[in-house]
């Protein structure tokens, strides 16, 4: 049984939306208004669980993310997929061309920048939050000012949708995970998705040994991403996620991978949703 | 010989700091503000050259900036490492108390969160370019207001660093790329890195039989990438980076690549500088 969960942003975020799915709506949520605070919440034990973006089909790995679940051993227990639909909403009759500011988070601005091209009157202003801005206009009577968020934000908060999908790439897919202190909750048989780390130092042919192994132990890569270490030249941080018919399977490949990476790391087991 | 080379901002911007490095400083440069108007100035015959970061040590890879590179055609001729040092500087005489707003790139203040977490009284706004704000509080002779950019701004602006080097990571690399219309103009000997682009199906073991092929021909990864392609479930792209002793070793892995995965391209073949 989850006691709270911590997700970035407020209600009517793409995180709570994300928490409902995967918790149900009956669960208490704790809102931050960054990954870093979310993350100590759990540190705190004040949560049991995180819901954090962590890849975007637009933008790729949110790399701050992978480092905060690394630099403090947490578990992935689980992942969501949701198709990000940014719509802008402000008090009820207004027109876009009312529209003088859009606050939001600059991942949203960035990922609509081509439909505030053709409106230049509107200025565009950082924000911590794409719904918190929403409830804001609400609370506030805030003519004149618009927000990019969700669908579920502009039910919440009682806004008018000005214009609809409004991000530049029509398909915009964000990979959710749940993340929790440790193992605990998390299944240990029937899993069939798992996200390592590993490092290696550069030596030829060293990134293709490992590969060989997860390919003869039946494993499918489905993300990979290397990072320099930049404190140390010429060593790699690896960050993989496998899929699996059965979880013998990558029991195998883990004790071969133990031996052969340096600082081999489990992220989490889950089972896969797509 | 190059007409004028397109970067990302205004003069004082690290865009301009490359394009000095790698041209010289007598070069003319257009200065554009979005990577979007840089590329299509480089379409349009306007410009020669693209100055264009591609990586940061923080936060990964810019898939966009592949994007553009790898739809438009385009190659790379070279790259350059920059150790982005921010500096917070405004109108001389005033101290951090009386900084009202900071108007900077998203990047910037992302990668500067935590100093302003210290100063919670600074309203953080998203601007185009580091530099040009920079600028802009000269010319306008705005008080309290501060720009988060380079020495190099701060100098040719005339204004007063308030704080030095206020990232949260000290280190913090960034990777630039210079990028031609065509291959003219990039050495077709003597080359000792590359980066490539090629898609393959999801099929258990088909990048393990890649890097094999690359380690065979003495090619080191110095990169690696995947990006799933949305519109095409279960296909993936990767970009990758390779360096080798001999522009020999690399030939000879292009025509085994060719044959091996769809849609393999060269990027770019150019001298590698770290």
């Amino acid at each position: 049984m989850t006691k709270a969960v911590a997700i970035q942003g407020v209600q009517g975020s793409f995180h709570h939306i994300v928490a409902q799915h995967y918790f149900g709506d009956a669960v208490p949520l704790l809102e931050c208004l960054s990954f870093d605070d979310a993350i100590n919440s759990l540190l705190n034990k004040e949560t049991d669980a995180v819901v954090m973006a962590l890849e975007n089909s637009i933008a790729g790995s949110i790399i701050p993310n992978y480092a905060l679940i690394d630099t403090h051993d947490l578990h992935i227990v689980g992942e969501q997929y949701l198709d990000i639909q940014h719509h802008l909403m402000a008090l009820s009759g207004q027109s876009i061309e009312d529209i003088q500011e859009v606050y939001s988070h600059p991942m949203a601005l960035l990922q609509c920048k081509a439909f505030f091209k053709k409106h230049p009157h509107i200025k565009l202003i950082e924000d911590k939050d794409t719904a918190e801005v929403a409830q804001r206009i609400q609370k506030q009577q805030l003519k004149g000012v618009a927000a990019i968020a969700s669908q579920l934000a502009a039910h919440l908060f009682e806004l008018e949708i000005v214009a609809k999908s409004i991000q530049t790439i029509h398909h915009n897919e964000t990979r959710f995970v749940i993340v929790k202190r440790d193992h605990e909750g998390s299944i240990t048989e029937g899993y069939n998705k798992a996200s390592i780390k590993f490092e290696l130092e550069h030596k030829r042919g060293s990134l293709a040994a490992i590969l060989n192994v997860m390919s003869d132990c039946q494993l499918n890569l489905t993300k990979i991403q290397s990072l320099p270490k930049i404190e140390t030249p010429w060593k790699y941080a690896f960050f993989v996620d496998v899929t699996f018919d059965t979880c013998s399977y990558f029991k195998k490949a883990r004790t071969l991978l133990q031996i052969m990476a340096e600082d081999f790391k489990v992220l989490g087991q889950y089972k896969h949703t797509k």
